[in-house]
C-alpha cells in the first residue's frame, strides 16, 4: 500500500502471533503510514495479509528490504533480529525489536511508554520492547514506585501459551482434545520448541519457560529480573521470578508481592495510585468478586490490577494480581506505542510528499 | 464387613471426593479395619461403595452412628463435622476431621505426621486435617526448618479443581468441551459453590478460592498462613500466601520463597535435606528439565520439590516449587496417615476379638 502522507513502515514476522497483532494494533490505532512493507523468513514469504481492506503480499527479507524504512517492527526471532536489524538500522530505519537480541545493551532504551518514554530520546536506531511478563508488571509498579519507592519484587507467574506461538496454542488445544476424548497425544512443543524434553500443557502445570540459565533460574525469570530493573531505572531493586506455563490461551497473571519504600502507605493508596495510571484497569473488590483473570483481559489493551492488600508481616509490604493481553500490552500494543512515541518526540520525520 | 481384630472405624463423607480416596488409601495401606461404617448426608445415603471386593452400602449418619466406633474420618464439610464429631467423641470415638471446622481450635491438634506426629499425644477426641495446599507446603519446609531455621514463607499456589469437589472437575470438563467446540456455557460452581459469581475455569485462572474475609485475603489464603504457623509450630514465623484456582484436575503447585535461619546455606544443602526427608520427592535436574509437575504428581502419595534456587538479592533467600496431589496427601493420604500414627502412639487400643 501506498500514501502520500506518513511512514514507510516495515513489519519483519508479519505471519507470526505478534506479527499479526502488530498489523491489527496499526490498523485499529490508524497509525500514520504512507507505505507497508511486510517481511518474514523464506519460509513463510509469498503469503498473504490483509490490512485496511488491502491485501498486502510477505515478501523474504533482505538487507536492501529496509531501504527507504522510516520504522521497522520486527517480531521474528532473535537470529532474525541479530541478522537484519543493524542492515535496517545501516539503511537509516529505526528499529522497534520484540525479541530479546538487544534488550539489555546499554546502547538501546528497553521502553514502556507509560514508565519511561523519555528513554527513547536516547535511541541510536534500535529500542527494545521488553519481554511480555515485565511490560505489565512495570506498567503496573511504577506509578506505586513514583509515589512511594520501590525496594523489591518478588514474582509468580501463569503464563499463556500464546507467548510461545500459535503452535503452542494448537498443541494445548490439540492435547485438550484428545485429553477429553481420553485419545493418546505426544507432545511437540512446549515448554521450549528446541529442548530435548516436551510436556503435556493441557490441564497441566509446567514451571519451565524458555531454556535455564546456569544459575538455575530459566531465561524467562532472568528477563524479569534484568529487564525490570533497567526499565525503571533501579538497579538496585530486589527482583526475584518465577515463570510458569498454564493451560490458558492468552492473558498472562502474575501474583506479585512488594516492598515500597515507605512505611506508612495504605491500600487505599495504592488503589487511588493505580486508577488514575495510564493504561492501568484497576479491578479490586472483593465484596464483589471483582479481580483481574485473563479469560476477561484477552482482547484488551489495558493492563488491570486488583487483589491488592496489605502484606500482614511486613509494614511496607503489598500483594497485587496483575493481569494483561500478553499479545496486546505484552508485545504488539506496546511496539506500536513505542512507534507513536516516537512520532510524538519528533524523533522520526514524516517523509516529504513524494 | 467386621473381622475379627482391628478397629471400628467409621468414614463421615465416603461418597465424595475426598471420601472416595479415603477408602482407597485404607484398602491400599491394609489399615487394620476390624469394622468398616460408612456414613453421608440423607442425600448420599443408601449408596453403594466397594472395599476390599465387599459391597458395602452408606448409611445416614446420626449421633448414634458412631457408638463403638474407634476411629472416624471425617470428609463432609465443616457444618457435618461441627454438628457430628463432638457426637462422636462423646461416644469414645477418636475423630479425624478433614474439614477447616476445628484445625484453629487450640484444643485440637493439627497433624501432617511427617512435621508434628507428637502433637497427636494432647489430642482429646479430636485432630485435624490440614488444608491441602498447607499440608504439601509444610512437609517441604519442615526438614529445611530443622536443618537451617525458617524465617519467612510467601507461596503463590496453583491449585487443582478437585480440591473444589468431584462438581468442578465435571464443570471444567464439560467447559473445555463447550469452548472447543464453540459452544455456549454457564459457570455455576466455581470459584466457590455458594458465592454470588461464577467464572469460567476452563483455560482461565481464578485467583479466590474459598470466600474473602475482612481484610481482603481469601479464607484458603488466612488457612495457609495461620496452618503453617501451628504446625510447625513456629507463631513467628512470617508466612504470606496468594491461593489461585487453574484449569488443572488433581495436583496443587506452588512457587514458594523462603527466607533461612541461617546465611551459609546451599542449595546443595537445601536438595541434600530434602533427599533424605520422609514423604519427599526431589526432582530438581534443569540439565534434564526435572521438576515437578501435576500431572506427573496426581495419583502418587509423595510431596514432589524441585526449581531449588537461591535468590539472587537475598543470601538467605530461596526459591521452590512443590506439588502433590492434593486429594492424596493434600487430604485422604494423610488423614489415614494420622489414624496410622494413632496406632503407633498406642493412642488407640485394639479391641479385643469380640
Amino acid at each position: 500500500m501506498e500514501k502520500t502522507t506518513g511512514y514507510h513502515v516495515a513489519v519483519m514476522g508479519a505471519t507470526g502471533a505478534v506479527g499479526q497483532q502488530i498489523l491489527k494494533t496499526l490498523e485499529r490505532r490508524d497509525f500514520p503510514i504512507k507505505k507497508l512493507t511486510l517481511l518474514s523468513s523464506a519460509r513463510s514469504a509469498g503469503k498473504q495479509v490483509h490490512f485496511k481492506g488491502e491485501t498486502l503480499t510477505v515478501e523474504e527479507a533482505v538487507p536492501e528490504s529496509f531501504e527507504g524504512v522510516d520504522i521497522a517492527l520486527f517480531s521474528a526471532g532473535g537470529s532474525v533480529s541479530k541478522k537484519f536489524a543493524p542492515e535496517a538500522v545501516k539503511r537509516g530505519a529505526i528499529v522497534i525489536d520484540n525479541t530479546s537480541a538487544f534488550r539489555m545493551d546499554p546502547e538501546v532504551p528497553l521502553v514502556v511508554p507509560e514508565v519511561n518514554e523519555e528513554a527513547i530520546n536516547n535511541h541510536k536506531g534500535l529500542i527494545a520492547n521488553p519481554n511480555c511478563s515485565t511490560i505489565q508488571m512495570v506498567a503496573a509498579l511504577e506509578p506505586i514506585r513514583k509515589a512511594f519507592g520501590l525496594n523489591k519484587v518478588i514474582v509468580s507467574t501463569y503464563q499463556a501459551v500464546s507467548g510461545a506461538g500459535a503452535q503452542a496454542i494448537d498443541e494445548m488445544n490439540n492435547q485438550s482434545k484428545a485429553i477429553l476424548d481420553e485419545e493418546e497425544f505426544t507432545p511437540e512443543i512446549l515448554p521450549v520448541g528446541g529442548a530435548d524434553k516436551h510436556y503435556q500443557i493441557a490441564f497441566n502445570v509446567i514451571p519451565q519457560i524458555d531454556q535455564f540459565a546456569d544459575n538455575g533460574y530459566t531465561l524467562e525469570e532472568m528477563k524479569m529480573i534484568n529487564e525490570t530493573k533497567k526499565i525503571m531505572n533501579h538497579p538496585s531493586l530486589k527482583v526475584a521470578a518465577t515463570c510458569v506455563r498454564l493451560p490458558v490461551e492468552t492473558g498472562h497473571s502474575e501474583s506479585v508481592y512488594i516492598e515500597v519504600g515507605q512505611n506508612d502507605v495504605t491500600v487505599e493508596d495504592i488503589q487511588e495510585i493505580l486508577s488514575q495510571a495510564p493504561g492501568i484497569t484497576l479491578q479490586d473488590d472483593p465484596n464483589e468478586q471483582l479481580y483481574p483473570m485473563p479469560a476477561f483481559a484477552a482482547g484488551k489493551d489495558d493492563v488491570f490490577v486488583g487483589r491488592i492488600r496489605r502484606d500482614l508481616d511486613e509494614e511496607n509490604g503489598f500483594h497485587l494480581w496483575i493481569v494483561s493481553d500478553n499479545l496486546l500490552k505484552g508485545a504488539a500494543l506496546n511496539t506500536v506505542q513505542i512507534a507513536e512515541s516516537l512520532v510524538k518526540l519528533g524523533l522520526v520525520t514524516a517523509p516529504q510528499h513524494s
